[in-house]
């Protein structure tokens, strides 16, 4: 995936409305005069992995298209506490406008790349791949999965509409497992890959028999998790969800399982600590 | 302040519109008939305080007005775990579609509002309030604002355009915190408040002379706070800040300052566990 | 896939704006009273299949709420000329001035799924299926791949996010099919289907090697395509695309292909002709 | 009539958008480096009238304004089959990602063209002029009126806001034409032409006493449409409409009336086969 | 013209959010219960000439759909000061927090048509009209011209769209005004009229030569306006402008122009004064 | 405050498109071909003092960015009868496309300007500040606060959000202006300042007895607000309101008031006549 200015201008745009109101900055522009120029280093306070710099950078850019914004650490990339992730230069009023939107996006994104490395790094080894779930900020999507992306993991479905996943109250619904997923089968176009939620073995024997892409494997133990993967043996993807967490994650990993479904790396990540310091101006002690 | 549906309704929708995309919810539209109803409710699955129940209830009217949502827990209260916040009534397939984007409202919302409530229970009794920041999620801060008043803790300024607050940035680019409170003093109408980050306590004699109304005292020691607190003397609101959480709170509270200004409530406070349960149809089972 | 009117009621209300303008309805404003009450029926001139009922009679309810719809036929039933497709009643100056965009989108859409009716019986019999393309009209696409369903066809992608379609530019560009399908594979998420163009036996080969999901068959003739059937034999879903019309239709499907692509019922479909007649007031005549 | 960019590229760019969704172009991204660069010729597959290229142009910069649009053929000019009709340079990506989106503008609106055109065309010599209608297709009227003109047409109303035509539905709440038409008389401003729908010779001589700008004579024979002209005789402009096609419009225009008016041109035209032929890179092949 | 609400409540909505801001009514939330209901009546503080009554009563349902808002004097009827133009009642909060949004639209409107009435009976008995311009307030144009009419005004062009002026700028650039008008006759629709400003008799020699259906007759003394007028002799339309006012307007009316074209009724008119009263609850006192 | 290009753009861009409409500007565009261009100056027909310049030249600027606007006379700042303001040089067509748009606006915010500097010469010397209300157009106020600040105005709240102001519909709501007012002391943040309307001396007494920051004393007699003032003693800013225009206007200052509430300065301001004068081409004459 890849962030367009297209998509990620409007939401930032949005977000500068936001912050100014009606009257815009006052304490700025109270102390700042209109032809004061500065430069400042949006620095990480704190070890982590970059998303977002780019979505950031544009939040300068949109207030004042005289901000020169120079990225250091491209999205993906690991920083050191102190790091100076970008350099912005220009008319200082927009400069102190812009600070708090695009650190914003900027702390928040990253905070999601660096939980979801946190993951990641956990399972190391057992060839399981992190993926992440719809439990995302409303309106942050495509922002908060390409962090998810650059912290290592991997995409799950976008949106109700790319991808099927049955899960336990489609089956309540229908009224049982098979007849959900033959409705699916008829339903349902050929570019459309099909996943369904498993919560006993049976209905992992019933749900193989009828062909499906995926099975997600919900809150089981990893003894039952172990013993499904043999009864799948490669006839679908495996993807074990349910509170996995750093802790817990490498001994469902151990499973054998091929993905870990994580809510937890959009829904509750905590910011990466940024912030940005402007230089003092030449001659200033 | 008050959630209008005028402000919410316009980002759930949008949030709605994220998430079907262009063809809608596969799974569901697969599975579920047009003229099947169902009643769901909305259960906590862990322990909380409730927060923004009315924005996801209108995730489901606005996504079908058949859909009648009949809410147990108002925003403000606290919950056990697998208490039933709301149930959901009507047409089964708009119930589906829109469960989680009115999750991932609730959820969020209640964990800023869990979060505030754990910082404000810890410096019960001293006096002090718990007050958030502009660290909040891009285009959700009226919600979120919103959340942390649910939580019992109280908002700072909403935008940049309500109230001044002065920072070091202002003070290295006006060249010392005397000019730069000087030229707000000037520029700022009769209805606005006036707040400055002071770091020393010369810096925090030379405002006070200026007159504001509140000293934000930043990243300071408790034995820095409460001389700043004896200096101030009354003569000013007092506020601390700087990586303030449930362990440190107490102590700082304990040093007589006013606010304990908090951005951790707002960009970091991890999700409330909320989940749907589809009632089974009658003579299922 | 399901309409919801928060999809499209902002397409139509954009629609209602557009041929209203500043000033109005001129014409129906001088002449007919503001208390005045009509009843018109919708008639389909010629016969075809409808689709599109519920977002013509939305364009009633949008521009007054008064105006009381009574649908006779809904999506996806075919008509004789002279058919009504749904009765209005109500306002006698809003039922005119909302007439014609309630007409051009239900000619238009009746056009589309009358037109993909007709390629659909033309290849009945032979199990393959027609789907429709990405060469939609700009800002319609879910409504017109709504209307392709209701003929009888298939949806392929709805954008270029939903499954991955390799085509002859990015093969030029990777330098050759099989590098292009390598990158894929390692890029592309567990929930997505991949679908590769083939030109010639020799690139089928190497990509059913590399393991797709379905390979479309692009501008071959009928001989290629029964050799490329079999060659498939089953490995992965087949695809004709490449000027397919009705009269070509019935030998390229009895190749054995199991999907026919047709971006003309889409892109060039002929309106179905749709009227609004006012029933005389009593007395009149 | 001018197309503003002002006015298309809010379309082109929800048009994007739409393609798009949240996850972007997944196919190109997958294959194409970030840093690759191509060329590529947008072509026309068969012969017509060109219309839309600056906004199929401007489909390219909206997505990455280092696409650079070289425009060889100009609105409004005739082209074989197999002539490049623009080139486009710069990122390989968002040139494959924009083509779609480029081409579906440039061959609905080329398609439009063409068929005013071959109308134009059938009518050369009568002294007749085609206009158009307002079945257009929904949130593309200004660009289809556009193309109308681009093929040889005449643009009728935009709207329903910028003049009257008085309809037989109009007439028939009125409880006649001649009252229909004093009530525009008084309720309309001296910058409005008026037009009125007549049926019959007898309503011709009664809205003629009245004054009106134009008269639209709907569904006539030739005999009526010749007598109908020799009526009006030069006091209002006359305007056939009712079912006009290429072979039926010589006839008509032979009886002298001023225009004909076509739905078809807009409701119904097919579209311009175009495509976008990437450059084979240096040293592939 | 009619007013739909299609169109004004998009307005009217963003002014309540441009009002309310993120934080909403602070000092009404802050007092006022959730559960107070209360009745205010809306009231004309000096006499005028009503319009945008239903504008306004749209603020208040659009804040709360609970409110019920009965109109007492419908656009277009003089009021007395001290009148009672509606009553509002409902829920105490939302009905105080929409009220200033809602006599904004009010006063503004009635102001406007209050202005215009002046005029229109400063010209009584002399047949002339008075008509408004494109000189209104930006993004309120279709309210506005709708407050002319309600002040018994004529609305003139409602945009550059929907009929030809040829100004001085125009012929400038032409070379003449001669040039001008032909190629405005070549390019001009059949559904288009065409108004030349003149500046001397030779010129309107000229342009009624080439057929024209309006004269601006710019900035003429009233000599020159009765010596144009009769050199017109009824071959089009006469429109005088520049500077007219209530104490001017008479004579240039009695010149015997058609038009009295007037900037400063949209452009400048001031406000109607009017107010909420808010009943005392009972035994309140 | 500051105007941002992020603000104010979008309003000229949609006064732009109500302006252009569908069809664009036939006059113009029929008669000015697309490779003339053109100079003009920006002309203040009557002397008055210059807001919005910035805002008038984006709308060139949005309509075609090859316009390059020079400006000769920023905001603030007073000119004679017949000055330039600005220079505009580019295409023709766009050029007088976008005149009407910039005028509107200029003349609109010049008009505000203007008239505020009338009150405050009108109060020179008193010591008194002239203040604005939300009695602004809609959808218009931040720009028409900023027009107020150039004219020498101060800005009185920008919302309902900013500050608290307690009037006489809360007072009688709540029962008493004390049980207002305590309400409000307890509800509101730190950041909040807080007005309280007073229209006799013993409520005076009561809020200033409960701590307010300022005090509006509306519709009182001189002596009254002599009193007043007295009475306050510096314990709070007073600020008179209710009629007040150029000719009482100094009496109210002389009573020793701090602050005018000029409602009529955004809601009754006459527009400043401002022209667009295209330069005669080379050669013509």
């Amino acid at each position: 995936m890849i962030l367009y200015p297209l998509t990620y201008e409007r939401i930032v745009r949005r977000a500068l409305e936001e912050d100014l109101g009606l009257a815009g900055d006052l304490t700025t522009n109270a102390i700042v005069g209109d032809d004061v120029r500065a430069t400042a280093r949006i620095v990480a306070r704190a070890a982590g992995r970059i998303a977002g710099v780019e979505v950031a950078a544009s939040a300068f850019r949109l207030l004042d298209p005289r901000l020169v914004v120079t990225v250091h650490v491209v999205d993906g990339c690991d920083v050191e506490a102190g790091s100076t992730v970008a350099d912005v230069t220009g008319p200082a009023r927009a400069l102190l406008s812009a600070e708090r939107v695009a650190l914003n996006f900027l702390g928040h994104l990253s905070g999601i790349a660096t939980t979801t490395r946190g993951i990641v790094e956990a399972v190391r080894g057992s060839g399981a791949h992190v993926v992440c779930t719809r439990k995302t900020t409303p309106n942050l999507r495509a922002l908060e999965k390409h962090a998810v992306r650059m912290g290592g993991g991997m995409n799950h479905r976008f949106g109700l509409d790319d991808a099927v996943l049955v899960k336990d109250n489609h089956v309540a619904i229908a009224g049982g497992i098979g007849a959900a997923v033959s409705r699916v089968r008829v339903a349902v176009g050929h570019m459309v890959r099909v996943e369904v939620e498993v919560e006993t073995l049976a209905q992992l024997d019933e749900v193989l028999a009828l062909g499906v892409d995926v099975v997600l494997l919900d809150n089981m133990t990893t003894d039952e998790l172990r013993l499904a993967v043999a009864t799948v043996n490669g006839r679908a993807v495996t993807e074990a969800s349910g509170g996995i967490r750093p802790d817990t994650a490498p001994a469902i990993a151990a499973t054998g399982v091929d993905l870990l479904s994580v809510g937890w790396i959009t829904h509750s990540a905590p910011t990466l600590d940024v912030a940005l310091d402007v230089d003092a101006p030449p001659g200033s002690g």
